[in-house]
């Protein structure tokens, strides 16, 4: 046994409540080295004869990646107390791992401790959040709907963007194309910033309590809420919180009274440069000058921010906030900004942008979820270019998906691009058929898909520069891709109607081989489960269903045709960037 | 190398932030597997060429504990921000860690990520806790300053307690001995509940607004904290939020009114008992009933234990708070306990009362430290029981010194028994030459000691009921074990005048040989290093100072004599249960 590749340690995401009344437990082992681990378990308080009552259930193991097995267990304890020890056992030793360590008896260790399931402390993203098919939109590329009114439009929509171009998008366009939306299968959009900012981006904010005039106003905005609202689909706008822009006023402010400004403190200053000749210092986001970095921690600018986080729901009841560069902002002002908005509206969706392990961001107390762009990465490596092999893709999505609690990837923000990435189907070297894999996996995995606009339809960008991922919306039926779009929209239509897609977050990679490019996998929920296979190689292939399917009556859910599934032997051709999704009700 | 034995996640114990300008980064590995370990570390948004630019340290193998070596590194990232992998290297394999695991290239793994230090995110506890020796008293049973004014004690002071005796302990006896207590070197008190509750012990508060008669009123408790503070000494309340007692009046009322009491959500009943002849059920504590458990997810029930806390703050300027039975309490409240307290007096010390591993509520947002239980056992294992040898003593230190972060060490509560515990001289099979050892470690180790009310004396106690390890005071200098009180000041004192004992939290296992009991360690702060070394075996031995001591002058701290430290072979012999404390000054 290899006792030093055993871990476990209370809360994050090894021993967590999933809901107010079940504990999961986890535990991580060297691939194949355990044969069985029992938790032994009880109530602190419940003793008899000096010795603390306890109960013994055996743990499963439910997935393995490249190095390790993951053990798991999910289990009500009666008074909300849990005390917990493991048994582990390789075949040839067996031990107790308490938190003092292997022991050969439980009383000489000490039991890890759950003290009490609160439910208060439990996380709680909103129900609607698995259920939701996200569409991201860049306010100033998706549509022009109202070319009279702008006055600072560069280019004609279409053209190659350049970094200071502005084609004329705004909300009326938006509001114009929610059929569109509504009839792909959209249920919410996320919009990248919309407040007064000077660039096409707008990151760089300068009046968070107004609606850029290019986008249009107030009462445009409002119009658009209610129309999605009237379509289902729910509305999430970014909080771009760690910095504001450079023509901010409590900024130009600071630049114009220095240290005597009533916003001295409201900015990381570094020098105020009142010496004759110096300029002033401050930090930035990414050494970005025209995005000072904002003081959260100062009560005062903490109490604008979250002012401007209440207002926008408050007065136009939108549904969510995408945080933008927030691992960079303080913890603390995450955890009063969660209380503030969830006191406004009780099932707003907050997900952050934080492209790295989230787990000190995930335990409840500040966000619902993050972008996902592991996954992201994983799919554009496996599929877009090949990079890494089907195994290699497997074990990255299992790691993965053990890295968090499954309350947490059930709504994790699942994409396969952003305004911030080369769009995929350039990363796919223009080839539609890799792309259709990576919307098959984007559409059958755990957690809460969304679209970058336009990627359903074809549209294509990378370069040196954000500008060209941040092509104009192509409206123009002849030069959108119909056969992606339906391909999309019929993916979507597949997720939506199975709850094994979306009611939790079990994913059990099935094959997963290097030779051919197979990789198959299987979901499932209740009675039904699902299996998923594609083949991302060269050649000709074929996979096999589980045998306990053996004799079972499939569907195919892409042709909607009942699929007999025969013997051992039976196995299913899978052509080159191809693909079956099987559903069976057991 | 064992791939699988190597840890790291950020933040918690792994990577955090020690101060305002500087992170540690801590790597765990299989014990003696790597021979090297580099961090391939910069700053996220320094590009060029394509590639983020990188420095590369080396980092130091810190300790060992039975089965991991634990390497560490602090660092001051330039600009706050900080993205790292790890180099690691058996002399035969070399990988990249990063948080995919492990490759040969960084380019194909992704960075850990700290992605910025927040000051206001670092753990801050009050600065003058590290030097401070803290005194629990249990004041039913500490003194008795004026008999004449207790109506409902029965029993004579000295009397073998019961679990319902009362011996008129009160806050003019404290007061009267401070003096005692200061000469002993104490800088801080701890005392268990004051506030009205029928108990002894007064873990169940019938009003958390008033001082227990027995104890005193509001006047003679301020002039308590007065003449503590008078004396340099810090006064610690003991907060019981878990639950409240039996008496308490909205309890009362619950029972009273039922569901139908302004009170019903106050508390977690199960069941009002409305049928005849029912009767109400409610979560307790330990199912004890006479403790029901407070719901602090409600509101009401938060804003009004906040408002305790801030009272005793505000009007009696006490100095800190132990939170009794904290872990059961959900974190939700506990940081607005933190915000709450901190915002009244800046340098409120909180301690929680939680016997396991409580990485979840040190991590800056809740408590400063916690009653450290983990190092008692260890104490009383090797030296009071000889359960265990020095070998599993010195590893379980250093195992629990690696289990938090440094700044966290430095203040964690240490004690080798209290109310809870059965007296640690009577652990020690009344042997007083053990508990001078006990004492020793106590007094020597990293972190906040605090001694329990009559353990300096010689107070015993054991036995099936709590009762017992509360026995009264012993004031008659007669029946106090003058020995051992002047052993405990000169420890004290040795303490108060080397910051290698209180500064920070090194600690370097030199020796630990169980088959002469031998244990060794030093500790370090500067150009100060100091050495002790015990024998808790039964046949004498002898001990050597690290190579880097040869040739030096040291001082035995306790003789205060010079010892000339000689060649490779000088050795010092230590007599069972004798130990050394030598200093020097490089």
């Amino acid at each position: 046994m290899i006792k030093e590749a055993i871990f476990h340690r209370p809360k994050n995401s090894y021993a967590y409540a999933y809901d107010a009344n079940t504990l999961h437990i986890r535990l991580r082992a060297k691939k194949d080295d355990l044969t069985s681990v029992e938790l032994i378990h009880g109530d602190p308080y419940r003793w008899a004869e000096g010795h603390m009552l306890s109960d013994k259930v055996p743990m499963s193991k439910v997935t393995s990646d490249e190095l390790f097995d993951y053990w798991f267990i999910a289990i009500s304890p009666e008074n909300n107390r849990f005390v917990y020890q493991f048994e582990v056992t390789d075949g040839n030793e067996t031990w107790v791992l308490g938190e003092m360590g292997f022991t050969e008896d439980l009383e000489d260790n000490r039991f890890f401790r759950f003290p009490y399931l609160n439910e208060i402390d439990v996380f709680d993203a909103p129900a609607w959040v698995k259920d939701t098919v996200w569409y991201q939109i860049f306010p100033e590329r998706f549509a022009n709907g109202n070319p009279g009114r702008k006055t600072n439009t560069n280019g004609v929509w279409g053209d190659t963007p350049k970094p200071d171009s502005f084609f004329g998008g705004d909300f009326e366009g938006i509001i114009q194309h929610l059929d569109y939306l509504a009839e792909l299968g959209i249920s919410g959009i996320y919009m990248t910033p919309i407040f007064e900012a000077p660039t096409n981006h707008k990151y760089d904010t300068i009046d968070y309590m107004k609606i850029d005039p290019q986008f249009g106003d107030k009462e445009t905005f409002r119009k658009l809420v209610q129309e999605c609202h009237a379509r289902g689909i729910r509305v999430m706008l970014d909080a771009v919180f760690n910095h504001s822009g450079y023509g901010f006023a409590p900024f130009q402010d600071v630049l114009k009274h220095g240290a005597k400004s009533r916003y001295a403190d409201w900015f990381h200053m570094l020098s105020f440069g009142e010496e004759e000749g110096d300029h002033p210092t401050y930090e930035s986001f990414a050494f970005t000058d025209n995005m000072p970095k904002l003081k959260t921690s100062n009560p005062e600018v903490k109490e604008y921010l979250l002012g401007v986080a209440k207002y926008w729901i408050e007065e136009f009841d939108i549904d969510g906030w995408r945080l933008d560069v927030a691992n960079e902002v303080d913890h603390k002002f995450w955890r009063e900004f969660r209380n503030t908005v969830r006191a406004v509206k009780d099932d707003v969706y907050m997900v952050a942008e934080i492209w790295n392990d989230a787990m000190p961001w995930l335990q409840g107390d500040q966000f619902d979820s993050v972008m996902n762009y592991p996954f992201t990465e994983a799919v554009i490596d496996f599929i877009a270019k090949g990079k890494i092999g089907a195994s290699r893709f497997g074990n990255l999505l299992t790691s993965h998906l053990q890295l968090y609690p499954e309350n947490v990837n059930e709504v994790l923000f699942n994409l396969l691009g952003s305004h911030d990435t080369a769009r995929v189907l350039t990363q796919c070297g223009d080839d539609t058929a890799k792309l259709k894999l990576a919307f098959l996996l984007l559409f059958t995995y755990p957690g809460s898909p969304c679209i970058y606009y336009g990627d359903e339809l074809g549209l294509k960008g990378d370069g040196d520069d954000f500008a060209y991922y941040r092509a104009c919306m192509e409206w123009d039926p002849a030069k959108q891709d119909q056969d992606l779009l339906s391909f999309v929209k019929q993916l979507i239509a597949i997720r939506k109607s199975h709850s094994a897609i979306t009611a939790n977050c079990h994913l059990q990679v099935l094959k997963a081989d290097d030779a051919s490019g197979l990789f198959v996998f299987s979901r499932s929920q209740g009675d039904e489960e699902i299996v998923v296979a594609l083949n991302n190689g060269e050649e000709p292939s074929a996979f096999s269903l589980p045998s306990k399917w053996h004799g079972q009556n499939a569907v195919d859910l892409w042709s909607g045709e009942k699929v007999a599934v025969g013997a051992e032997t039976a196995s299913y051709a899978l052509e080159p960037m191809q693909f079956r999704i099987f559903a069976i009700n057991k």
